[in-house]
């Protein structure tokens, strides 16, 4: 019987060139589909709801792919099944048979991202992985409001990375929060869907209204549709996709804001 | 004039074959020099006061030098100035002026370290740098007890590691404590010296005592003074430098628990 799997996968992008499969380089794909060879005794391709650049993490990517050959295993066993044949920096953390109609990327109806700065004096080898260090002084109050007048949907071309043209560069942000702690501050943007690099333009974007440049907000850069009009993509080892959100008849269910960055606090002394 | 100058380091052990020089391979102690060497425009060796071992981590490692040629750099300024030449895994957090006798390893009179083992069901791509996966019952009590029984002079050859035979194996350990803290389960270790692998082979005995091997506990491996009569090393990437103590006449301030490992808790959603 074939079945129809969809994985809930973390990864540290770190030493990943990206999600998608490339000749020759270390991806989140290629390490999948490798670990999903091994145990069909075939090749077994994947989908994945976002293809995440070098660097970017994930604490809730979704993949799904089809299992007809190999040993017959039900949903529950997929992590640790899995678990033998991937790096220790990417993780499966829960799987769901979904219905054969299921597309980790085309059903999907939410993402959400969190971008990190990391605004301490020095910067830190431990969060450097996971943040983007800028110091200086920020108008954060002036960010939240740049962040809220990207919420909706409006042409986001302005945004679009290139090197991936689209026709229609109209999407919907249903949520953009600036959000502090500590020496972190997150920008969470959560849409139907994003273009190439969008996040990283949007929280360059937001950054450049923080630091007193773009004196405009974001009313004129929106209208111009022009790349240039915005400010400059952050790096990607600042960027996390969260989680990914289906209709609820897709077996998937709802998913919550994970912890990220994905670490306690251990300040107390202990005794 | 020559000014003898001692840095407190910190590094993501990760990606150093550890501290110390060797050839053709990314030490700490090799970036430390090269980067002084750029400044310089001759060779500077450092010293450091514990030679961390492959992926083995440091908040507060202390190196020193000497400081002839190149330019008068002020204490305070060498954080900055040696920033641009090294990688972001390492960082210097601050120096100091320090007496013509000062060695950072000989004029130390204590040094802490921290063991963390994870302890969630599965592991985490993002906590595993920093701590060694372990599931299953502890005994979390026990092995407090088996901690305080090694707090004191005692000859600690048993968990001496093969490879740097020492004629005195007499150490003082002024505190060995085990803490939790949600899944993470850490054992600190103050002592006025280590020796090999000392640390990861006291985590790992205690680790047994906590499965519930080792029954008779501390007491009679510590009088075997065999390294058999211990349980296993574990690996170093659970292991972090918290911090070196000096005398106070060495121009190298008390040293505190540094926030270990050094994350913050990013649970709440923000709005």
């Amino acid at each position: 019987m074939e079945r129809h799997v969809a994985l809930i996968v973390s990864y540290a992008g770190t030493a990943f060139a990206g999600f998608q499969r490339q000749p020759a380089v270390r991806t989140v794909q290629g390490c999948l589909e490798e670990a999903l060879g091994h145990i069909a005794g075939e090749p077994v391709p994947v989908r994945g709801a976002g293809r995440t650049d070098t660097g970017v993490h994930a604490a809730g990517q979704v993949v799904d792919f089809r299992w007809a050959a190999g040993p017959d295993i039900p949903a529950k066993k997929w992590p640790l099944a899995l678990a033998r044949h991937l790096p220790p920096d990417l993780r499966v953390a829960t799987a769901f048979e979904v219905p054969d109609s299921f597309h980790a990327r085309h059903s999907a109806v939410a993402k959400r991202y969190r971008y990190l700065l990391w605004r301490a004096p020095g910067e830190s080898p431990f969060w450097r992985p996971y943040t983007w260090h800028h110091t200086g002084r920020l108008n954060v109050e002036g960010m939240r409001e740049a962040a809220a007048a990207l919420v909706g949907r409006h042409d986001f071309r302005c945004f679009a990375g290139a090197g991936r043209p689209v026709s229609d560069a109209t999407r919907t942000i249903f949520a953009c929060a600036i959000w502090e702690r500590g020496p972190l501050l997150g920008i969470d943007v959560e849409a139907d869907g994003f273009l190439y690099r969008m996040v990283r333009a949007i929280a360059g974007t937001l950054l450049e209204i923080g630091r007193g440049a773009l004196p405009g907000g974001v009313q004129p850069i929106l209208a111009a549709r022009q790349r240039q009009a915005a400010g400059p993509s952050l790096p990607g080892h600042g960027l996390c996709l969260l989680w990914v959100r289906y209709p609820s008849d897709c077996g998937v269910p709802p998913p919550e804001d994970p912890v990220w960055p994905p670490f306690l606090d251990v300040t107390a002394t202990p005794q």
